[in-house]
């Protein structure tokens, strides 16, 4: 990444620059573009509702044209926010992202307004207008990310916006701060393989979930540099709960060919697995060794202790907002996607391969 | 609770009412009163800093004297938030706390504003000023609360606030919702009497913590009732983690006349104190039965499956919230303490007692 690049646009944009006025363009010269009042460019600006859809239609498709940026930085007054919208709030990892970025606005001065789409990767059509009008100094976006439309409203308005983690390929503009899923894929099956393992069964996240794919794509190249065939029937994508690891870890268990190692998508996943060995009398790790994803505080005490690969939350949070505060301020990001680094926890879910 | 009572305060302070001017003194009144200028006394209102230290303390105390509430309640703009604010955000279980607020406030079209206290249980001397200039609709306190200062702050500017369970004994004038610990408490030691246990030890919460006092409240009136004495050295508190639950449960456990039954003050306590039984060869529920408090989603899922208290997080959050939002319209709650049901959840780590 060239300096040049990272200068472009604090938000993040990077797409060739037209000639025509941009970062200079007024509200006046829209309004006269568009044959409105200045007091209705305003109102499309700042989300409010009263302006004529067809009105609307127009002035955005002018704003879009001139390129229009908000030409002022607003102050930070000490009651100033960021935005953080979460895919949903329902999983216990959920709190270490929330102290994550709590941790950087409170050293700033800056309050954190949380919210949740109920499980829609992308903010409802309505939401664009709200945030317009609250003006956050920026929006934290987490398993989830802004439409093309929302991230133009956004950047015209120069509320920045970064998003950790993603459900699919995020557009290269998008700052993204994530963690190295293929590496953590890549770590845990490496371990299993030097364990002595041959027969390796994967259970990642949804398989719509980019990270799921990343993981299972490590856990490939782990076996593929090992030179293991990877069992087709072994790779198994689900949803990151307890109840999926029992179902897909009984079925895999229970089979004549059964896997000697199973890793997890999550930790939650893994104690479902556990429990599956538990019911069908397998030792872990004499029978199975079990590697799990996250590693939340409980994974440490449960029986066995968790091997497990660590995601750093908290850091991934924590930097995602202070990219954000620095755009807020102007400061563009070194680079547009960060991935943090994850690593092996090794206790004792895991052991030699059975008859090693 | 009577009607006059709960008419009293919508932001429910109940002490009596002199007789000059409550809800109808002006800023005009209590500018001449202290000789200041209008614009001062607002700005003290309004948490502003640039008013000498001197007259604002003149001018609290004759906003005191004159009992001043804000005459005119403010109107919902769709960018309206709460303020929720948190002991500290560590704890798994704040996720649900979130979830439940963020459920009520979504339908009500209400924002929330993240906050924490790093451990300490009422805000500090700072916090004021900024939320006066925020003004949200009103403040969630989750186990903690403002100090009398700050209660005449906000009723003042009509912010009303709702605290979540409690760190002490709080002032009968500040709604709060809690569960009930002492039910919870009695409910998980006559589970334990009735399986035949006779030597049970608690380790309950922090000492300093009422929910901690009241569950084993709770312990003792079970055993009263059951006519079995309680051994004081049975009796334990400590913070709600692992780490603790498994040193309190590796000493009492070492003992030669060793409890055959914990109850624990957390599931993440109770997994230590699995964990302690393990190190020492004992059988859970063999040897030891072992209840936790909380029923946070792995508690089904270890091995064995913990018998435990449900505490209705969400739904404590989400009572609360609605008081809140309720009191910012101006609606008075049924009653300023609300203690949920607390229920026992029996699995699989209790059973009858060794020798029974």
């Amino acid at each position: 990444m060239t300096a040049t690049q990272s200068d472009r646009d604090a938000a993040g944009d990077r797409t060739p620059q037209p000639d025509i006025g941009h970062g200079s363009t007024t509200i006046a010269t829209i309004a006269h573009e568009v044959g409105v009042s200045v007091a209705t460019v305003s109102k499309v600006l700042n989300g409010r509702a009263d302006v004529a859809p067809a009105t609307r239609a127009k002035v955005e498709e002018i704003l879009e044209r001139y390129r229009y940026r908000r030409p002022t930085r607003r102050q930070a007054t000490g009651t100033e926010q960021i935005d953080l919208v979460f895919h949903e709030l329902d999983a216990v990892w959920a709190i270490h992202i929330i102290a994550g970025v709590e941790a950087v606005t409170t050293a700033a001065g800056v309050g954190v307004r949380i919210g949740q789409l109920a499980g829609q990767h992308h903010p409802p059509s309505t939401w664009l207008d709200g945030t317009l009008t609250r003006r956050p100094l920026g929006v934290v976006f987490v398993l989830c990310s802004p439409t093309q439309a929302q991230q133009q409203g956004l950047r015209r308005q120069r509320i920045p916006f970064v998003v950790v983690d993603t459900d699919s390929a995020t557009s290269a503009s998008v700052p993204t701060v994530g963690s190295n899923n293929w590496n953590g894929g890549m770590l845990a099956t490496r371990h299993l393989i030097e364990l002595g393992h041959r027969r390796l069964a994967v259970i990642s996240g949804p398989e719509d979930v980019l990270c799921s794919r990343a993981r299972v794509a490590g856990f490939r190249s782990a076996h593929d540099e090992a030179g293991i065939p990877v069992e087709p029937e072994f790779v198994r994508y689900a949803h990151f709960t307890a109840t999926t690891g029992f179902a897909h870890g009984t079925a895999l268990l229970d089979r004549p060919d059964r896997p000697t190692a199973i890793f997890a998508g999550s930790d939650m996943q893994a104690v479902g697995v556990l429990r599956a060995a538990r019911r069908l009398g397998l030792d872990v790790p004499g029978d199975l060794s079990v590697v799990g994803y996250d590693n939340v505080p409980v994974a440490a005490w449960i029986d066995p202790p968790l091997t497990t690969v660590n995601q750093p939350l908290g850091d991934m949070a924590g930097t995602a907002t202070r990219m954000v505060l620095d755009l807020a301020r102007g400061v563009p990001p070194a680079t547009s996607r960060i991935d943090l680094v994850t690593e092996l926890v090794v206790r004792e879910s895991t052991g030699p391969a059975p008859g090693d």
